[in-house]
């Protein structure tokens, strides 16, 4: 997969060299090129933004040299794949986002700063995407998050010991809890189970552990979720433990 | 504000001392410690992680390294304040989480990394946060992103230019389509009404066309927005738009 960037703080980007997008590369699974596009401005004081039309404080991005630097990465590698733009607009990046875009062979992300961008740089962009609801300083963080995210589904980047299938949201549940040595910390046990060496019950153990955990925090994930008879025998009991609760504490 | 970060890759937090985060500590508005819990494993190896109790694929973030480093933070500090881990099962991030979180005066992130973390960690931490509905490879780029959002909300961080009250969100709304020189780029020309010098004009067209760009990509949020009578005019307009779209398409 080849990766560009267009950003005026190329240097933000030395995370990406660690942890897994750094092994990425090291195993030519992935390319990367971040572009400063201050490069390719035409005026004289290398300024990349401007005032905007109509009045109002701050200064919006120019669209000429980002669109001169993606002229110039259109050349060099024969097209732009998905133009991507972080931008609280756009579609909700999840999951399935970052699956989807796991399958392709080219992405350029282009990171705002400054207070906007002129609107005529949306014209180059296939997929506005947003991180949720909230305002951070430039577009670098969230293409970073959205690269490692996507990185992470690659064919041979994760090791045989870090699978991503079983990520939570990839079975639709959120993860069991999960304990390592030693078996009492600071007066805290391991669940005798898990100690117990009966693979069946562990499994078991871990699979309600699994549906508790989601359907005290994220109910909303159970919505399409088809259900086993034990399942269904393990929400009832979640639900009189809920009222208990309530009971108990009013 | 203090912030304090437990890493097992200190050096992935270069991307905080560029931008806005940077010129915070500049001003000493900010003060930013990382600290790799590796230095406090109890090991030879200096290990700090360890097999699932139970089985399964993966290795385990071990508690004993991070309580140890906890202590330290709050034997230095006098406190911990708020100790937040990014988690897929944690609450939703979004702009009203971050100005919580910027009215605090010490923040602790915990960064996890390789499958997962031994379930005790939690009985220390006070907000589990998630970024949203995807799986990053560790918590750095999750902390930063929290980080930069909340930090840019701290009085005198950004400036007159760049104030944050102007964003999209605060006022419920996504922000209209902005410009800036040239007015005619690649045939691409800025809308008439922003060239006029006419602010009364402009302000109203602004309004209309962030009310636009909600009601077409993010209907959500108008959910419990007051609509002025002009408002609602712009609203029945949209939905006629929206009606010849369809029709013209059939």
């Amino acid at each position: 997969m080849k990766i560009d960037i267009l950003s005026l703080f190329p240097e933000m980007f030395g995370p990406l060299t660690e942890s897994i997008v750094g092994k990425a590369v090291e195993k030519d699974i992935l390319d990367i090129e971040v572009t400063n596009f201050r490069d390719f401005t035409t005026n004289k004081q290398n300024h990349v933004d401007d005032y905007p039309y109509g009045g109002g404080a701050g200064m919006l991005l120019q669209a000429q040299p980002i669109y001169d630097a993606l002229d110039n990465i259109e050349e060099k590698n024969g097209n732009l794949g998905r133009v991507i733009l972080l931008d609280p607009a756009g579609r909700k990046f999840d999951q399935s986002v970052a699956e989807e875009l796991s399958k392709e062979d080219h992405l350029t992300f282009i990171c705002g700063h400054y207070e906007g961008y002129d609107e005529r740089i949306r014209a180059k962009v296939t997929d506005e995407i947003s991180l949720g609801d909230f305002v951070l300083t430039g577009g670098e963080l969230g293409a970073m998050v959205v690269i490692d995210a996507t990185v992470r589904l690659l064919p041979d980047v994760l090791g045989n010991n870090e699978s991503a299938s079983g990520d939570s949201f990839s079975m639709g549940l959120l993860e069991y809890p999960q304990y390592t040595r030693p078996s009492n910390f600071r007066g805290m046990e391991v669940p005798e189970v898990l100690l117990s060496g009966n693979h069946q019950k562990i499994a078991e153990w871990r699979k309600k552990e699994s549906l508790r955990r989601t359907y005290q925090r994220r109910p909303d994930l159970l919505e399409n979720y088809e259900f086993s008879d034990k399942e269904k025998e393990w929400l009832r009991e979640f639900e009189r433990d809920k009222d208990v609760e309530i009971h108990g504490k009013g």
